[in-house]
């Protein structure tokens, strides 16, 4: 039995766009493990239930099936598990440099994938199947207390993400990745960010140069161009 | 001789604000070791001469004076000297955990610390000394671009703050202190950030309640309460 990542995928299988999937399919390669990917819509939760198990909700992806059957959602505690089953090349590090990935994290989820959002909502959407289209739309409205529309917002959106930005700037002004001299969790979970409108759009939405765009390129080519290798739309 | 830190103060020598001198309180405390602060104003440049050789500048604080001798300049050179000669309680922790703790301090710096000068600028100019003010208004001038009065904008900058503080806000709704269980370096980084308005205003800007608020009061209480019973305006 080999290792399964159900990754979401847009109308196009091979468009893989998740954020917090990317950061288990890069998590995986830093541990140097084999798998492969499950494509899954987002209406496919009865594809699920093994995962979700006592009617656990909300069904989601990333989920891990390891080769001996262990089953693990959520990204950060895919990194927890690999941490703790292959100890080589830690994710999260120790206890101290676990809490403040938290911090990180945080910030790409509150501060940077809103940005994105407002940025990239309708060309996200448009690459979904009609199906996925319907739950998209009810999901996120339902979230967002207003239309696709009326919350997309390019121009906003620029102007929140080059604020949410400079910490990241600053910090790779300073050091090669966010992890210090090689990347971990902390690059993983930032970089996943942006191969999610990468992928969906076609654009990372980083600044054409500096630090901010020569780390996006290193992190491309990690683990012999993986991310580089990965369908996007253009 | 004893250990001295030059720490940066108001016309009443008792308000001391600067948060890159409360880091340094903090580490030291962190460490179990005794100091005692010189109040130091702006505009005396020319006393901390003996830090900085060659002519280097700018001349700032917070500058510490080890009881061998050892002049140690610049907040974070100070936890790694610190780090370096008193191993024990480590505050930055190890490549990766200082690596990471590298973004917390410019989301600090350049995310929360503007947010905060727009909303307490003139509160802070008036509890300086005259010489200070003119020296604060001709310095912040130049480089803000525009009149300490044209950038001060309260409401514009609680808007920002309230932005930058997400990520703090939900990892602290998570583990105790950014650096897990126990403060080190990250939580002192952050939490000097808001000695600041504490100090200089009696405000420190955070919500009443919540996460945010219950970690900022027990950040007051460490080491017998040395920060709460700081001298602050009213």
């Amino acid at each position: 039995m080999s290792r399964l990542l159900f990754d979401l995928c847009a109308a196009d299988p091979a468009l893989r766009f998740s954020p917090y999937c990317w950061r288990v399919k890069l998590a995986l390669k830093h541990k140097g493990l084999d798998f492969n990917t499950v494509p899954w819509r987002f209406q496919e939760k009865e594809r699920l239930a093994f995962a979700y198990p006592d009617g656990a909700v909300p069904r989601t992806v990333p989920v891990l099936q390891e080769p001996d059957g262990t089953v693990v959602t959520d990204s950060l505690a895919i990194f927890a598990h690999l941490d703790r089953v292959y100890p080589e090349q830690p994710l999260l590090g120790d206890a101290m440099a676990s809490a403040r990935l938290t911090f990180i994290r945080y910030w790409s989820e509150a501060l940077v994938a809103p940005a994105i959002m407002r940025i990239i909502l309708m060309d996200l959407f448009a690459i979904l199947g009609p199906e996925d289209q319907e739950y998209f739309r009810k999901s996120r409205e339902a979230r967002l207390g207003k239309t696709l529309e009326d919350f997309c917002d390019p121009e906003v959106g620029q102007t929140q993400l080059a604020k949410a930005l400079a910490p990241l700037r600053l910090s790779l002004g300073e050091q090669p990745y966010l992890d210090g001299a090689q990347p971990a969790a902390a690059d993983y979970l930032a970089f996943a960010t942006f191969m999610w409108p990468y992928v969906a759009t076609g654009n990372a939405l980083l600044p054409k140069e500096g630090p901010l765009n020569a780390w996006f390129s290193r992190m491309l080519e990690q683990f012999d161009g993986f991310a580089a290798a990965a369908p996007r739309v253009i």
